[in-house]
């Protein structure tokens, strides 16, 4: 499998927070693989086809949800991992996401990383 | 398998960082399982078993890495994630480390996702 370069890994995660911001589900839907999976947070029931993802998505822009980085994304094999928190109205939560890549560049898993304790 | 309670988990993360400040490979050994994986950067072959990991844990406290956080762990599932930077010298190197849990509350697998463009 090919692995993604850097500059492609960034741009995904900048059109990832940009997706909240127009509540895009075309950019979803070229960010993530036919056959993604998101667990968010890790440890619970995980979306499955871009067809679930897509409407995790849904119900997340509705909710009115955006995203600011909290520090530079991470690239590392076929991954990215990013700090950040969600805003939604008066709550931020802290957050880090792990994206996987698969060789043409979309994303095939994110997997959500917080708890109750990282509402601020 | 039984998932160890964010307070342990956070506190993992604070041993984590006690052992470079203190050199110790005692605090490595008892963060780790005996069968840990550790993949630093992700992408690259892993370190497998105890044994290598204290290895791979030596060189760094050799070379006078410590390292600080840069925001509240996230845990979730049996895992925690969490932003830092290594520091050496008058390099600083921005990372995400996740690590997962066993049972027992020992680390089974760390991942640490950083790229050449995390330098500062």
């Amino acid at each position: 499998m090919d692995t993604p370069d850097t500059a492609h890994k960034v741009a995904t995660v900048d059109r990832y927070v940009e997706a909240f911001e127009k509540k895009s589900l075309d950019l979803i839907r070229e960010i993530y693989a036919e056959t993604a999976i998101v667990e968010d947070p890790v440890g619970t029931d995980a979306y499955r086809g871009l067809e679930a993802v897509c409407e995790f998505y849904r119900r997340g822009f509705e909710s009115g949800a955006r995203l600011e980085l909290l520090g530079r994304p991470r690239c590392a094999g076929s991954s990215v991992a990013f700090p950040f928190q969600v805003i939604v109205g008066e709550m931020k939560i802290e957050v880090i996401d792990v994206f996987e890549f698969d060789g043409s560049g979309k994303v095939v898993s994110m997997k959500a990383y917080w708890g109750a304790e990282n509402l601020v």
